[in-house]
């Protein structure tokens, strides 16, 4: 029997609540742009889904397709607006409303500590930039809990690509059947990690729709639960 | 005769003196880490080239090979450190102080002012990430000038590869006759920009040790010589 010395955490909407959050800091960039520059924001959200498929494109699943700065950039010049400041300032709005209305999922700071305390290595394992995800944990305040932070930027791949679970794999010098990877994307997260021999675990606090064919955590409170999911093989 | 109508600018050490800066901002961070963790700077700058090396090899060069926060989370890493937050306030004391510090080069803003009320399109050409090099450009106070900002994260190339200056006619619509390249750098930016056929110019406000090969700008108060630069097949 394997032993899992080794949790790897997903950031957005596994660590904190991301959609609705995301849906609101749009709408403020939304109302800005609208106010701003007389276009409506149905247009912006056009343009914006336009371009990120556009660098998508151009460059592959790697890190820059998630920087809303870029992104934004291509949208004043679509629009045949001044880059500087207006893309800058969008930017600020949307990563100032996440930053300063994210909060922990119930029950992570503790079960964090419990299982640090079990001695499991934890790590964070998350598509974007750097610089971004650290910020993120920062505001949480779960950095004290991981020994490291790997994003897509660092890996140069992203998942569900094999290839970033191999790195996390390597840079942690560990074999995939010491790990588990908890996330909230069946794809990204679970079905990613279980390609390279991972045990993924689906993180999921609403109701399923059907009976899952993963390992689910719906609730951080559940550490019985959560410690049964370590033990199996 | 071609005419020229866009002019590219590097960034760092281009529209601002970086060098010491540069060594300033790293000094301080030597001492903040020599204090608190009890390690020499020595240690700590070698243990940073390594890991740039590291990434460099494993990513090839672009974008993240310049990101410091990986850089130094693998430092942590290395020296058994914890990666939160030590990481994170090194590299807020790095960039805080090389933007609270940075000015623009003498007479580039009066440059800028008389080149784009000639009808230049003025673009940003950078090797690096968008966030930080938009970031940059805000503090010079020199946004209102330049239609784009265009780095190697966005290009998903660095300077010197012809795949970064050919990215950038692309964008813009240009062919390199229409174009001049302007920075600091003769390997990166004059060489690099000349191989696609774009007129490299080398901004240099030292001595130069022996007769240039390129043209040369060796201040931005220069309206003539530069003019005249502009014309010249």
């Amino acid at each position: 029997m394997s032993e899992i010395n080794t949790i790897f955490f997903d950031l957005d909407g596994t660590l904190y609540a991301m959609h609705l959050l995301h849906k609101e800091a749009m709408q403020r960039v939304g109302v800005f742009f609208e106010e701003t520059y007389h276009i409506s924001r149905e247009l912006l959200s056009d343009c914006i889904e336009e371009e990120q498929q556009a660098i998508e494109n151009r460059i592959g699943q790697r890190a820059p397709i998630h920087n809303r700065l870029i992104r934004f950039q291509q949208v004043f010049l679509k629009f045949g607006l001044p880059v500087f400041p207006g893309a800058g300032i969008m930017y600020r709005l949307y990563w100032d409303f996440i930053l300063d209305n994210m909060r922990p999922e119930e029950g992570i700071a503790s079960l964090l500590q419990a299982l640090k305390s079990d001695g499991y290595h934890l790590i964070i394992a998350t598509n974007m930039t750097a610089e971004m995800q650290y910020k993120k944990i920062e505001k949480l305040e779960l950095g004290c809990f991981f020994e490291d932070l790997i994003t897509s930027e660092e890996a140069d791949k992203e998942k569900p690509d094999s290839g970033f679970f191999e790195y996390c794999l390597k840079k942690r010098k560990i074999k995939p059947e010491n790990a588990i990877f908890i996330g909230d994307s069946l794809k990204n997260d679970v079905i990613g990690a279980q390609n390279v021999g991972i045990k993924g675990v689906y993180y999921h606090p609403g109701q399923l729709s059907e009976e899952p064919l993963f390992p689910v955590i719906r609730s951080y409170t559940e550490h019985e639960a959560i410690a049964a999911l370590l033990r199996e093989d």
